[in-house]
C-alpha cells in the first residue's frame, strides 16, 4: 500500500499527550501512514464498548488498513499482545476479548500472539504498551513487514461473552444495550436481520418503565418525542426517538436490561 | 490536486465510531485525501452554529478543499444533498440553510443537487447518509469528478435567516449570539466592519444585566474582569473579558439577546 | 523530509473552528504535511500543563518533526514569537515559557525571535496569532525553510518558574504540581533524578492537610491508601495512593501548593 491506513480506537482520550506520542512512534517508523482516530473517548477499561465501536466500523475502511486497538485493563499483567488477520484487514490489540465482534463475524480469522521484540519500542515501560508494542507494531505492519514475523499462530484468543438477547420463554426474550450515542439513540443487541419480522407482528418492547411498540422505515415518519424502534445503520435495532433523545426519555445506561415480548 | 483536502464538520461528537468510519469510506475512495477536522462538537442538529462554524473557517483552506458538512436533522426525509461550488472552494452538505452564511459572503456560487446515485456506497442506509451519500461524493470529488456529474444545478437551496441585528428606533439595534467561544468569549452578530464607528462615539451594549461602553484594540489594554467590545478575528464584535470569561460573567447562553443603543 | 511532521499543541479545544482553521492553513502552505493532534485540551492560558505534556511527548516523534504551541494568554501583547531548535526537533510558540521544559533538557538549543513577517498570514489580526502567525511558520519550516531566516537569534527566552520546587530555607522546598492524570497520581515538579536521595533520609512532604514520608519502589509495597512517593514514568515525583486515588484524598488541584521538609 502506498498510503497504508491505520485505524485508532483507545480510551486514552483526547486531554493527554498519550494518542499523540503514539502517532509520532508511528510516523518515525512508517511516514506515509494515514492515522485515523477511531474514537479515543471509550470509557476507561470499557472493552464491550470498544469491541463494538470497531465491529461498527472496521469495514468501512479499504482493504489493507491496520486497526489499532488499545483498551488494556491488563497492560503490565501477562496478557498477550496479538495480531489478527480478516479479509485483508489487519488488528492490533490486547488478547483480552476485544475483537470478539470482528471473529464472530468473519469465516477465517487467523490470530498470532506477538511475540518479536524486535520490533517493540526499547525499553518497554510498565505501564504503556500502545506507546512501547502496540503502536510499533501497527506502523511495521502498514510498512509492509508480513504478519507472520510477529508471532505465532494460536487457536485460543479471549472471545468474550457480548450478548445476543436471550430466550426466556416462547415470546419473551431478554436483551441489553450494546451502546447509547450522543444523540440518545439506544442501541439494543437484537440484530435487525434476525428481527425483521418485528415490523410486521405486534410486540411489546420494555425498557424501565417505557414501552416501544412499533418499528417503523424512518426518523421522519414518527411523531415527536415517540419511542420507536429503527434498523439503525449499527445492523442492530436501536430506539429512537424523534429530534429528542431517547435515553432522556427513558433514563436508560448500559445496563438497564431490555424485554421484549411477542404478542 | 496532488494531496487533495477535505475538511470535516458535523455533530457526530468524538465518542462514536461514526466521524472514523466516514473518513474510512473516503480513503477507500481517495487515498491521498488530507482529512482534516473542523469540529464534530457542533451541537445536535444545530444548524447555525455549524454555518457560522463553516463561514469563519473555510476561506483559510486551500483552494480545491471539499468541505464536507453533515449537520443533518432530516436525514431519512426528503431533503436534497447539494453540492455549491464558490471560489474554488466545494461544499457537499444537506440543504437545510448550513450554507447559508457561504451563499452570503460570495458572488457567484454554483449549486447543485446530488443525484448521481452511483457514486453513492450501497445500500444506503436511512439513519447515516452520512457514511453512505456525503462522504463517497465528497472523496470522488476530491478525487477529481466534476461536479456537473453529480447532479443538475438548482436555483433555490434553502437559505436560513441566520440574523443580522434588526434596528428597533433610530439608536436602538437588537442583535443575537452567534457563538460562544471556550474563552467565554461572545460572537455577537455585529459585523465588524459595518460597526467600526463604536470605537470613536459613546454606546451601550446591555447583555443581561451588564453594560459594555468601550470598544479596545486587544486583550492586553482591557482592565483584568472589564467587559469590553473587540473585533474578533471572526468578523464579528466580540463581547470578551481580559483573562476571563465574558459568558460567565454575563451569564448568557446562545439565546441571550443584545441590545445597543448610541448615546 | 519528504512527509513533514507537524505536531499541534493548544488550548483551543475540539468544539471550536480554530485548530482546524490553523491546519487549513498550513495545507495551503505545505500539502504534503503529517498534522498531529498532541492535545487541545489544555485548561485554558495554562502555560504549565502545555509545557507538561510538550516536554513528555516531544522526544517520540521523529527527528525534524515541526512542534506547534499556541497556549498564549499573551497574544496581542508584545511577547515574542519564538522558534526553537533542538535534537533535530522545531518549536513554534510565543515566548512565555512554555518551552521551559524543552531547554531544561537539552543541551545545546538555539532560540530565535520570529520577526519575518513576509511568512505571516496578513492581515495579521490581534487575536488569532494561531492562524496568522505561528501556523504559516510552522508550515513555512515544516517545508523547508532554514530557521535562520525567521529571525536572529535571542539568549533570554522566558524560562517559567513551574519546573523546578523554589528553596524557601536551608530544609524547605515549596513545589507544585504539574499534572494530575486520571488515575488520580499527582505528577509534582521535583525531578525524580535530582530527588532520589528522599528515598534514603526523613523527609515530610505536604500537600493540603495531608503528610507523605516515604519513597517506595512499587506500588504494591505500600498499604492501601497510604499516600506514598514514587518515581513516575514521567520522570518526576509523583504522590499516588495504593489502590485508591491520591487526588481525591488529598482534594488537591493543580494549583495546591506541595512543602518538603527534610528533617
Amino acid at each position: 500500500m502506498k498510503h497504508p491506513v491505520i485505524s485508532l480506537l483507545t480510551d486514552f482520550g483526547s486531554s493527554d499527550h498519550y494518542v499523540g506520542t503514539m502517532k509520532g512512534v508511528m510516523l518515525g517508523i512508517c511516514p506515509t501512514a494515514q492515522l485515523i482516530d477511531l474514537t479515543h473517548e471509550t470509557p476507561a477499561y470499557a472493552i464491550a464498548e470498544a469491541a463494538f465501536a470497531l465491529a461498527q466500523a472496521w469495514r468501512y475502511f479499504p482493504k489493507g488498513t491496520v486497526h489499532l486497538i488499545v483498551v488494556d485493563p491488563g497492560v503490565g499483567s501477562s496478557r498477550r499482545p496479538i495480531i489478527a488477520e480478516a479479509e485483508g484487514h489487519r488488528f492490533v490489540a490486547p488478547d483480552n476479548g476485544v475483537l470478539t465482534m470482528v471473529f464472530d463475524k468473519v469465516k477465517n480469522c487467523s490470530v498470532r500472539e506477538i511475540t518479536a521484540s524486535g520490533f517493540f519500542r526499547k525499553p518497554v515501560s510498565q505501564t504503556f504498551h500502545g506507546r512501547d508494542i502496540f503502536a510499533p507494531v501497527a506502523a511495521h505492519l502498514a510498512r509492509g513487514i508480513a504478519p507472520a514475523r510477529l508471532g505465532k499462530r494460536i487457536q485460543d484468543p479471549v472471545r468474550a461473552g457480548f450478548a445476543r438477547p436471550v430466550q426466556k420463554a416462547p415470546n419473551h426474550w431478554s436483551g441489553s444495550i450494546l451502546k447509547v450515542d450522543r444523540f440518545g439513540n439506544i442501541v439494543t443487541n437484537f440484530v435487525s436481520e434476525t428481527w425483521r419480522h418485528l415490523a410486521a407482528r405486534p410486540f411489546r418492547m420494555k425498557i424501565n418503565r417505557h414501552f416501544i411498540s412499533r418499528v417503523t422505515a424512518n426518523y421522519a415518519s414518527a411523531k415527536p418525542n415517540e419511542l420507536f424502534l429503527i434498523e439503525g445503520s449499527s445492523g442492530y435495532l436501536e430506539i429512537s426517538a424523534r429530534q429528542s433523545s431517547a435515553r432522556d426519555q427513558t433514563r436508560c445506561s448500559v445496563q438497564t436490561p431490555i424485554d421484549l415480548l411477542l404478542l
